[in-house]
C-alpha cells in the first residue's frame, strides 16, 4: 500500500496531532496511507535559525530509517529539504514550497500569515530562491508562539492579519505559515472569502499527485 | 459521486479516445469519475486562431448543459477558459495552464513540444500572461498535423524535438503541447530521462486536488 | 485614398458617435479617411467575458466584408485582436494594446481608469501578456455602466479616480479604459495635469504611423 | 505652420542629406514641415563617449536658438536628450529611444545593427535605462565607420548582420543603429522579410503623433 | 605611494571640506592617500541637468591633468562617469553607483535621501540603468539647496525623510543622496537604527578595494 | 588590533594554506590581522549537500568560541551563513555571496568556474535567492575533486572552462567557485583578459570595508 510519511520536526505532539487531524481532508478509502510522526529530538517549536539547522540532519536520518513512497517535512521553514532530496530516491516535499506552488496556481498574489516577525526573513529567502517574489503580496506576523497556536483568540488574530494581507497588500490567496493552523482553515476561509492554504494539506496532496502521475524527481 | 468532465473541443473522436486512455492513470476505485466527451461541432483539429475562437462559445454552452464538479478544456490553446471560469461556479481547468503550473513545480525550466510552428505565438501569449516566461526553456514544433498524431514515427519525432529542448535549450521538464500525445508519455520519459507532462493528466489531477482540498475559485 | 476603419463592437450608436467625435483631433485634410462603424449584432456594452467572446467572430467577418488599409477594434477588451491579425493582411490595432504602448512612451507608470471592477482582471491578463506589468501603476474602476458614460457627473468621477491613480498609485500617465470617454480628455488633462490617453485616438494614430512608415506586420 | 527640427549632431553633411532623404516618406502635403540641420561644430561622426559628450551642450544651444514645435536629436546615442527635455517646453525625441519604443510595438524582440563594437555598451545602458532588456534579441556591429556608411558593400554587410540577429538571436524586428542607414531600409526589409526601423523616421513620426494628439510631456 | 583623487565637481569649497572630513574614516596610516579637490569652474551646486552636463568635459580634463591610481567623481549625479571610464586607464568610481552597489550588499531594499525633487528622475535613470529597480524602496527629497546643507535643522529633516523611507517604503538601508551629508551619518544611523551610506565614503572604499585586489576594469 | 577570522570548513589543511597564501594580497602593515583556521571535524572537501549540512552547526560553534571582529566562511556553498549571522553580533561573510556581490560591481554578467557538476544546483539556489539570476552568464564545472585542486593541469582546465564562460556564455567577469583556486588567479586573468574573482579575497576585503566604514549588519 502506498504510504506518505509526514514528519513534524518539532517535538510538540499536539502540533503533530493538529496536523494529523487537518489531513483527514485528503485521506480517502483506498487512497494512500498518510502517517504523521514527531521528531522527538526536535525543539518544542522551530522559531530560530538555530532550531532550523538543528533538525536538518535528524530529519534525513529519520526518513532513511522509515521508508515511504513520499516524504513531507512538516515545518514551514522547509528544514533539510535539499538534503533529503539529494539523499532519497523518492519525492520529498517541503510544506512552504508546496504552499507557494499551490498559491500561484489559485490566485495572482499570495499573502503569508507568519507566526513571528523573526521568521519573515527566512520566508523571503525561500520565496526569492523559488522565483516567486512578484507573486508575493505580503507577509505579516501573528506574534504568537508555535506552542500557543492551539489556544483561544488565535482565530481572531489570524483573521485580523489576513484582513490586512487582503485589503492592504492585495492578496487573493492566503497561506497559513505554520504546520499547526490547519484546524482553523475553514473558519478563516468563510470569514475572509479567500482561498486559504494549509501548507501540510497542500504538500500531502502534491505528494499524492506526484505519486499518482509517476513523475520523475528533478533535483 | 464526484464527476470531472473533460471536453475535447475538436471533433476527432480518436483524439478523445487517446485522451481517455491516458487518464486511466489517474482514475482510482472510489475516486472521482472522469468522463471524456467530444465537441461534435468543433473542427477536426484546433490549428488556427479561427479554430480556437470558433469553439469558445460552444464549450461554455456544453459545460452549462452538462453539469459536473469540475471541468477540463482538453485543448492546449485553452480556448474559452476565461469565459467558462466567469460563467460557471465550479473549477474550470485549462490543460496548457495546468501543464505550465505542474512544470514549474517539478523543475526549473520547461520545454514545450508543439505540434506546429503556427501555434507557438499562441503558447507565448499564454506563458507571458501567466508570468512564466523566465521558466520557459524553449518551444519547438513537431510539424505534424493533430489528426496524424496517432501514426507511426510520431514518437521518434517527439524524442528528436525533446532532445533539442533538453540539450540546446536547457529544459529539465518537458510538456507535450497537445491533448493527443499522452499515450507516448512513458516511452518518451524513458528515452529522455526527464519528467514528461501530459497536459490532460496534469489538468485532471489538478481538478481532483482542487475538489479534494475544497479551495475557492479565484477569477 | 487611404482608409482606416474603426469598429465599435457594441451596438450603442452614441458610443460610436462619441468615438467618432474624439477622432476629429487626428483627421487632417489630405490625411487618411477615418471611418467609424457600429457592430449592430453586438451587445449594448461589452461588460462581461460572454460579451467579449460573442463579438470575436462577428468582428472578423465585418472586417473581411469591409476592406480598409488598417483596422481598429474599438473596445478596451481588444476582442478578436489575435483572430483579425491572423486572418487579415493589413494592420489591425487594438485600442487597449495601443494605449499601453503609447503610455510606455510618454511616462514611467500608467494608471487605468476602468469602467467596472469586473473588467480589471481582463485588463491584467492583457497587461501581463504584453509584458507591461512593471509599468502599471494601478487600475481603478468608475463603477458606471458603459451606456451611462455620456451622463452628467461622469467627469467628476473620472477626476476622482484619476487623482487616486496619480497620488496613491504614482501614475504619471492616465489611460481612459473605454472607447467612450474621449470627449472628456482635455478637461481631465487640465484638472489632473497629466497626459491622458484616449485609447481610440492612440490606436488610430498608431494605424496612421504604421501605414505611413510602411512597416510589415509581425504576428 | 507646424515645424519639426531634426538636428544631425555630427558635422558630416552627407549624413544629414541621407537622413533628410529618408524623411520624405513621412512628409505629407499640408503636414508638418520637417527640417534637417547639421551641427557644424560636431565631430565628423559620433563614435566615442568623448564625441557624445562634446555635442550635449551645443545641441541644447542650437535648439534654444532655433525654435520648433518638436525637436529630434539625430544620433543613435541620443546625446543631450535629458538636457534638451529639461530645458525646452516642447517635445524632444531621441532617435534611439524612439526606435526602441517603435520596435516594442511591432514585434517581441528587436535586434540592433550597430556601426561599431564600441557603441554597444552605450546602447546597453540606454536599453537598460528604458527597461527594455527583455525585449532585446541582440546587438551586433557592422564594424564600418559612420563616414563610410554611404559606400558600396554596406547593404551586403547589413544583411549579413541582420541575418544573424534574425536567425541566431531570434529578432523579429530590426533597428538600424545609426541615423545614416535610412536609404537602405526597403532593400533590407525585402531581403530579410522583417520590419526594419530607421530610427530617424521613427522619431519624426513619434514627434508628429505627439503634436497631433497634444500630449503633455512627462520629464 | 598610492593616491586616490576625489573631485567635487561643484565650486563650493565647504562641500569639498565636508567630504574631506567624512573621508577621515577610511584613511589609515600606510594606506592610500585620499586627496579631495574642487572643480573651480563648476557651478556652486549640481542641481539641474544643465549643471550635470556642464561639468562632464571639465571633469575628464581635470583627471587627465592630475594622474592618480583611482578617481572618484564626488557628485551623486555621477557626471561624466562613462567618459572618464572610457578615457582613463585607471579605475573611475561614481559615488551614486558605488552607494547603490554597497547598499545591495548590506540589505534588501535601499532608500535614497534626495536633496531636491528635481533630481529624482535623474536617480531613477541611474538605478534603472544599473538594473537595481527591484532593490529600490523609495527616493524622497529634503527640498533643501546643496549650498545650505551645512546649516542647522538639516539633520532633523534627514531623520524625518529617512523615517518615511524606513517605515512607509520598507527601506532597510539608507543612502545619503549627496556628497555633502557625510558629517551627519553617525547621528542618523543612531536615530534610525539602519545602516546609512555616505556615497563618497563608499566610493573611496570601493576604489581602495579595487586597487588592493588588482581587478581589471570592465568598460 | 582588528582581527578577521577565515574558517575553512573542510579538514584539508592544504586548502587552508592555499587560501591563506592568496590572502597575502589584502594584508597590509597596520591593517587588520587575517587569520585562517581549519575545521578539523569537517569532511576533506564539501562536495555534497550532506557535507554542507554537516558543518553548519560546527561552524557556528567555532565562531562562538573564537571571537573576532568579522568572520568569513571559507567555502563556496556558504554553509551556515544564515545561522552565524543570526547568532553573532559581528559581520559574517560568505565567500560565494561576496563573490557575486563583487562581480556585479565589476561587470555585467559573471561566469562561475565550478568544481563539480553536482554543486551547480546549489549555486543556482544561492544566485536566485540573492536576486542575481539576470547577472549570471553561466556556471560550468571543472569536474576535478576539491582535494586535487593543487595538482598539475588544473590551470589549463580552468582556462578551458573560463574560455567557454567568456566566449559562449558572454561572461565579462569570472568567479573561481571554490576556496582553493586563489593561487591561480593572476595567471588566469592574464590568459583570459577578464577580471577574475577569488571568493575568499573578495569576502575578506568586504569584511575589511564593512569594519572600516562601521556599517550596521542587516539580518
Amino acid at each position: 500500500m502506498t504510504r506518505i510519511l509526514v514528519l513534524n520536526p518539532n517535538s510538540s505532539v499536539d502540533v503533530t496531532q493538529s496536523m494529523n487531524a487537518a489531513l483527514d481532508l485528503v485521506r480517502t478509502p483506498g487512497g494512500p496511507e498518510v502517517v504523521c510522526a514527531t521528531l522527538q529530538e526536535g525543539p518544542p517549536g522551530i522559531e530560530t535559525q538555530e532550531h532550523v539547522e538543528s533538525v536538518v540532519l535528524p530529519i534525513a536520518r529519520y526518513f532513511e530509517a522509515n521508508p515511504a513512497d513520499a516524504y513531507v517535512i512538516g515545518c514551514f521553514s522547509d528544514p533539510g529539504l535539499a538534503l533529503a532530496r539529494e539523499n532519497l530516491k523518492r519525492p520529498v516535499l517541503g510544506i512552504a514550497e508546496s504552499a507557494f506552488h499551490m498559491a500561484t496556481g489559485l490566485g495572482r498574489r499570495f499573502g503569508i500569515v507568519a507566526i513571528k516577525q523573526g521568521s519573515i526573513a527566512r520566508h523571503m529567502r525561500a520565496v526569492r530562491s523559488l522565483g516567486y517574489m512578484d507573486r508575493l503580496a505580503g507577509d505579516r506576523p501573528l506574534d504568537i508562539g508555535v506552542t500557543q497556536m492551539q489556544g483561544s483568540g488565535v482565530v481572531e488574530r489570524i483573521v485580523e492579519v489576513g484582513t490586512e494581507l487582503r485589503d492592504r497588500d492585495g492578496a487573493d490567496v492566503l497561506i497559513l505559515g505554520c504546520a499547526s493552523m490547519g484546524g482553523y482553515r475553514s473558519e478563516i476561509e468563510d470569514r475572509l472569502g479567500l482561498p486559504v492554504i494549509d501548507p501540510t494539506q497542500a504538500a500531502v496532496m502534491r505528494a499524492m499527485s506526484t505519486i499518482s502521475l509517476g513523475y520523475r524527481q528533478v533535483a
